[in-house]
């Protein structure tokens, strides 16, 4: 078994349903790696898509992947809420088990290199995969969309990491990276009121004086009804979710207001929900077993922490047996 | 009124009563600022001394006082446990009220220019009134202490920011800087186990990922017999004292081990006070009045946040009337 990691492609079609099953064949039933997700969106008109497995078995699948949205997509007649540059927007390698950010850097690289000069299509190397510190943010790099990146990519502060200056007519242009794993955690509260969820985030968040390495900021969910307090836990041993779930609902008894239930978007690996357990397992004196299986510790995190939606599905060492 | 400011010089002299009160003699009963306190230490063998008012009226005072110690101190015989480079160690300005930091740095400055010319004592600015990165950290500065500092002071990277590059014979050289007002805060963990008080630290401090404004480390208490987390508070707006006394008292469930008072070092600002007093009424809707008195604040924050000895003496405000 090779180098294992986590790759999440972003394509900007979320609505045909043939087209998103064209373009996603050839990332199924591949051996050395899982199409764990896809996940279209119709108001973005985008879909993400996440692999789990070899990372040189992802490499040789990706470029058949962006041949079909190359055929497929034709981003001067494309519309819908998320900004996007390319037709496939965005490749990040996300390290898992024994594998290296810098492997990942090196994986992003090999792969913008195939994709360049099989599609002519212009790469910008973005994260922590970026050769220039104005690379490191996506949302900068994105910014003036396919329309604007016409002219953007002529910029000498522009040129494209791999490829040249001048975006794939339909197509336009990609950003590959490398990002650490991540938790998008979020934590639901019965009111309408947003400023309750932004107090309360301000009392986590890093920027506001929080916790070192969490992110957070206040959301209306309009469908359910109610607040959240959304957030990227960006080193889950650190900040692990117990000590947030538990000091958000320590702070929201200043607000009289319930905290009733949490969400993990995406995936999470399975040491981030076991590392929760074994403190509220402690309070109570209850042994806790590392034999404990995938759907046990769902049941149990549920029962301690409230989700509401968590399931195997979500947990990244599924993927991987 | 002028521009108010906290003073606290350090001197090494601890044992000696009739020294002390000779050295500290041109401090008190002044008008313009209050001695709010000295406290000796025999182990140290060293005193910290308290000063808070008008920042011109201090700065009158300090070198009178500086030249007590000129006489009644001689380094070349001084033992003791606490670091030390010269009679009169350190003297910090910290902002309080509507002074600024850079104000501070203006004192410090003034401060150490006259010190220096009058008794042929270099002077080193440390702290936020550094002028080379080294010298921030005032461990740093002293490090030798008075008998390393002979041959220190003549390395070109150690040269006084004020005076020759030669200390006085029997005071040494002094640090004369500028920081922010923190709170010293610890609380106490009834076990003996230092491990536990380590482990409760490292959920709080930002170097371990913790809340950003806090530096926290285990410490136990011979006379006690128990453990405490021992913590400087360097933002108490951001990082509440009531935040850190219930996330600690939630981090200690799992250890089944009981957090069971707390104790302020030095002086503390109302509003530390009062802000955790807010958070503590609304929980149980009660209506926070601001015209609070003193007394009232003490009794009431000791009731939700078990101070052991708080009183109105160490409230900064006392002095500011």
């Amino acid at each position: 078994m090779g180098k294992i990691v986590e790759c999440v492609p972003n394509f900007s079609e979320g609505r045909d349903h043939n087209i998103i099953e064209a373009i996603i064949a050839p990332l199924k039933n591949k051996s050395g790696f899982k199409l764990v997700s896809y996940e279209p969106d119709i108001d973005y008109n985008r879909t993400v898509v996440t692999l789990i497995g070899d990372a040189e078995a992802i490499i040789e699948a990706i470029p058949e992947f962006v041949g079909w949205a190359v055929k497929l997509i034709d981003l001067n007649h494309h519309t819908g809420q998320h900004p996007r540059m390319g037709a496939v927007d965005v490749i990040p390698f996300i390290p898992l088990e024994d594998t290296t950010v810098e492997e990942c850097v090196g994986f992003a690289n090999t792969l913008a290199q195939i994709i360049s000069s099989r599609f002519s299509i212009p790469v910008f190397m973005y994260a922590l995969a970026a050769r220039q510190p104005e690379r490191v943010s996506l949302p900068n790099i994105r910014k003036g969309e396919f329309e604007g990146m016409k002219t953007k990519i002529l910029d000498p502060l522009w040129l494209p990491d791999y490829g040249k200056p001048e975006i794939h007519p339909t197509f336009g242009a990609v950003a590959i990276g490398a990002r650490i794993l991540l938790v998008a955690y979020n934590i639901d509260i019965a009111t309408k009121d947003e400023k309750v969820a932004e107090r309360l985030a301000r009392t986590i968040r890093q920027s506001s004086g929080g916790f070192q390495h969490i992110q957070a900021g206040p959301a209306y969910l309009e469908q359910r009804g109610h607040v959240q307090v959304t957030m990227n836990v960006l080193d889950y041993k650190k900040n692990p979710l117990y000590r947030i779930w538990e000091t958000i609902k320590m702070e929201a008894l200043r607000y009289h207001v319930e905290v009733t239930s949490a969400e993990i978007i995406g995936l999470i690996p399975k040491e981030a929900l076991t590392d929760s357990l074994k403190y509220y397992y402690a309070t109570q004196d209850r042994k806790f077993l590392s034999t404990i299986s995938l759907d046990d510790i769902v049941s149990e995190a549920t029962k301690y922490m409230q989700f509401r939606d968590l399931s195997t599905n979500k947990i990244i060492e599924k993927y991987l047996e």
